[in-house]
């Protein structure tokens, strides 16, 4: 504390698991410090108050939220709240001169009708919206590393975008046959304490929500639109999964090649991925875990082709609270700030 | 449903685990019909809305609760409530004619003074609760059978007294050297959504609470000093267990007589519960695994002695919603009604 | 035992969860008694030294397999064997005069060549496997009634084909889109010590395995063709799941008539499986979660419509052993008895 | 790889969970080089294709088990391998100038007779295993800075040590008194296939096991009489719990003085662990769940004191394959090379 050569950093919504995994990841990291941590019901408690095995390490108390103040101790606010708050918050930290990197989905979407029709809510920051850059590296560091205003991804969209962004972008397949089955722990849902979510439910059994209609859905097809440079629609299944983290998405799509084998498409991947240090693209035939990505911000990825149906099949895990989230957040910060895209995230799981 | 030959009964508080298992087992129960279902919250809805999986078999809608027009269409109830509401409802349902077997702890202890200290509250129901049997066939057998009231035992004092009743009856141990290291799986704690039980929380993790001062330990020191004839203190801890049901109590206390071999007591535990269909007491050197018992309203017992140390070690395992709670439940309800003790429930689980 | 209005039944291959299941089920069975259990490694084993929580109901020592005095013992035998055992038993079995149910993929296929193919081996009991039926009751009910022998299916091919059955037969869909993506607890794998089953390596974590390759593919495709009057190719990827059992098939094909709405489908699908006991269509917009299935014979299905995409997704719910497997074979004994299909098989869980 | 002012290290035993956490661990460690890895059956393979997460980052072959060209390359081996190998690589180990760091049981002891007892064998190495320190830090610091030899804690040896030490060292209990109830995640038993840790068995499940007779007692005791000053006899009782990593030691004893409130005990504790920096002291009432220690080398403790028994309850959470075996160990490199004690050792689990 008080390193005069860190960057000082605040997280407002500090008490979710997305606040306690940037909190987690940004100990380590060795260019920052988080000088303020925010929350509403939780402010004036102790951190190690709602996450006691920090106690030893994190000494900061949750303050309420005063955007004056934050501003005047901040250059980079992360934004981890429920939908709908962000904007409300963004507009005046930025004319105060913070950077904002957002975890909801508020700055996500490029057209401001997309997200009022999937999440509601009045909003007048558009020009605001209109400054955001969609925050996966993967696809836009450029436009990243010029922004003040990241709008972070999804956790399913992180995953699924990760794994079809060549083959859209390529033009390798016929994009109205891509369906996506996705897979995710229960942490996703956040800590929230819902009967659904409680162990004696969710263990042991899987189940599909919101077919048809999660709202991941016009995120990836915003981002399939742009890289196919035409109108996408997706089909996209999340399923909730008797885990705690980790998230797959099991892709498929019917190639326009049907000559192509999964060598070829490999290949393609891991020069379209050169660039990207957290995108682990596997050697042909053997496929991901979840469990690999745990506690890390990768994103493993294994493509198979087959011939007798000419679809591609692509898995794409990652850990939904790390590359899902609070890791893709630090990952924007390190390119934001010109630093190495890699700084202070891990890169190796604990396993098993 | 009508079937004139079977017993009209009724359960208020059937929305919690405590609830759905008491539907589920009595479905299976020949000599039984659920003519009620009553809640609070939930009154007005289908059941099946809460457990959609039991749409074909269950075509009842949850009442209000109403005790006249309860026990004019039931002749026993089953109350499943939090605590401190049995004790407002038992003494009209007894005055109208029902038998009432209570889940909760409002009628478990035979000194209400106990009970206040642990449980609050102010209660007027002294004759009523006087007049209460303890729950637990294996024990009160006798007693149960002519009884009208039956407050059932809590989940982790039947594991813990049917493990350690035959050395407290027959005097083998020094009372007061009794540890019981007791874990449960998260259903015990209810259908109630709190952070600690969501998957996320206490998925792949194991730990102590309430140590010292779990509300169970009076309930298992008064049974306890009944079996032993004076009055006995033990040491009881619980464990939130990574699982959804199942309770294994690991008991601990110094033999009288340090000649006794493992054989010995193993055949003492079968004579003492010869009468007992519930119980298994395992063969020497077999130790229960929680899951055996899961799905079935038994208890496997095995029985260990160290000579090196003199003490006698007592692992007991129980499903936490059957024979923890609905399951006994209807077991005292055969033994009031004169049926066979082991009507209408489940003697095998499904293993794996 | 010693019934003598009860069929006597034996099991070859009694140690493995195919096994342990059967014997389970059995002991509920009303009109049966299993009189003979035969192994391999395991002969001359009392069955509870295998799975002692069975010792207080089953007597039964596993005997060595010798087929004469099975025959002699057994009207009908249950064959839970691995694959490439069966057919060497079964012709000698049924010249005996036994009805034969037969667990594993060896009488599975109309056509040998698949089977070779896919399982390798050489066969010279083309006239047996001839005479064989597919033992899934909701399709081919009345010929398993008049069979002596049945192919019971696998565990993948179960839910994909009853959550496929009314698509394919009645022209629903474009075959060749379909793509079933299936997401399996490890108890599928059977009680085999393999690394990659340990809990250690399984748990929190997802993947997928045998992408393009699985076996149980040419076993949809088959009655798929059959349903759809055409040879039909489908997408099919197995996904092992962090739990001990249950199996979803999420189910995606593209209709043929983009007007239909989800609850036309429900509709369709309820009258298809109108004398189908153990399949539940359940209401449009409940999606099934695999532990309603657990512990049952149940196939809980639901049918979704996404008008954007034109697809139909089907999501179909059952546990892999039971209505996967020895449940499964159960309900064809009961059919080819002429008894009550539901005869002696669960249709209720416990839940949580 | 190749940088000349890292020391360079081998690991003999790469294989099972021991290895892979050593390789994962050390990959962060900032003064260290893995220079060989070796194993027997899995010499010749890459490491990666026993753990593919880590291709990205390991690039070494398993090797044969060389010792001539282990000790050419390798300053300091860890010996990960299972018990009765490390004592015939040892001595010729120490000959050719390596230190040597043992994971298994045969370095353990002091006397060669409790080690024979327990674990059988053979053995002349009587003067190597003399001068062999137990590598438990917390207690053995100085010793351990000067050995060329160590031998490493069991996993729940270490939980239950780092909790009972200061009770048994300051003489505030009756040793005799003592019952440890610990509980471990099935990553303890290793990467074995064995039927009874396949998820399938274990999961949703737990069970006592070895009770009495657990190897890991004379080893508790062998410390806990070194402490005392005088033979300590402990009563042991592992469990199997249904989780990968973490290990809970419950641990009772009678306190001499009844006086003492749980406030004084953690003040001691926290005073007794002043310059452990793995050991976190919980706040009075704050109770360790395992999920904290994960992916750390840190042992969470917590006292509590029940007036009512006299008796004191020491919870004691570790990782068991961080703290409890390889942390452990590089921990006592960190010792044995006069390094910071924390050096590249994890200090916070991620979490949830």
């Amino acid at each position: 504390m008080g390193d005069l050569e860190r960057l000082p950093v605040g997280i407002i919504g500090a008490s979710g698991y997305g606040g306690v995994q940037l909190v987690r990841l940004l100990m380590d990291h060795p260019s920052v410090e988080v000088v303020y941590l925010g929350g509403d019901s939780s402010a004036g408690k102790p951190f190690s108050d709602l996450y006691p095995h920090l106690g030893h390490r994190v000494n900061l108390t949750i303050e309420p939220i005063d955007l004056d103040i934050i501003a005047s101790r901040c250059q980079v606010v992360f934004l981890s709240l429920p939908n709908g708050l962000a904007y409300l918050m963004a507009p005046v930290l930025l004319s105060k001169g913070c950077k904002v990197i957002d975890l909801s989905a508020d700055y996500r979407f490029w057209n401001q009708e997309t997200y009022k029709t999937w999440y509601g809510g009045e909003r007048n920051d558009g020009e605001t919206a209109a400054s955001a850059v969609y925050g996966l590296p993967e696809l836009y560091r450029d436009r990243i590393g010029e922004s003040q205003l990241i709008g972070c991804p999804g956790c399913y969209v992180t995953a699924s975008l990760l794994g079809i962004a060549p083959l859209m972008k390529q033009g390798l397949i016929i994009p109205e046959t891509a369906i996506i089955d996705a897979k995710s722990g229960t942490s996703g849902a956040g800590r929230t304490a819902k009967t659904n979510l409680l162990l004696a439910e969710a263990d042991n059994s899987i189940s599909p929500y919101s077919v048809t209609r999660h709202r991941h859905t016009p995120e990836i097809e915003q981002i399939c639109s742009d890289l196919a440079g035409r109108e996408v629609t997706v089909q996209f299944t999340p399923h909730l999964m008797p885990m705690v983290r980790g998230l797959l998405a099991t892709i498929y799509a019917t190639l326009r090649d049907p000559g192509l084998v999964r060598e070829d498409l490999t290949t393609i991947y891991s020069a379209f991925y050169r660039s990207s240090p957290f995108v682990r693209v596997l050697p042909s035939g053997t496929y991901p875990q979840t469990k690999w990505a745990c506690g890390t911000n990768l994103c493993y990825i294994s493509i198979e082709v087959d011939p007798r149906t000419g679809r591609v099949i692509v898995m794409s895990a990652i850990d939904n609270l790390i590359k899902g989230q609070a890791g893709q957040a630090i990952q924007c910060l390190n390119v934001m700030m010109g630093w190495q895209e890699t700084l202070g995230l891990p890169v190796v799981s604990f396993y098993p």
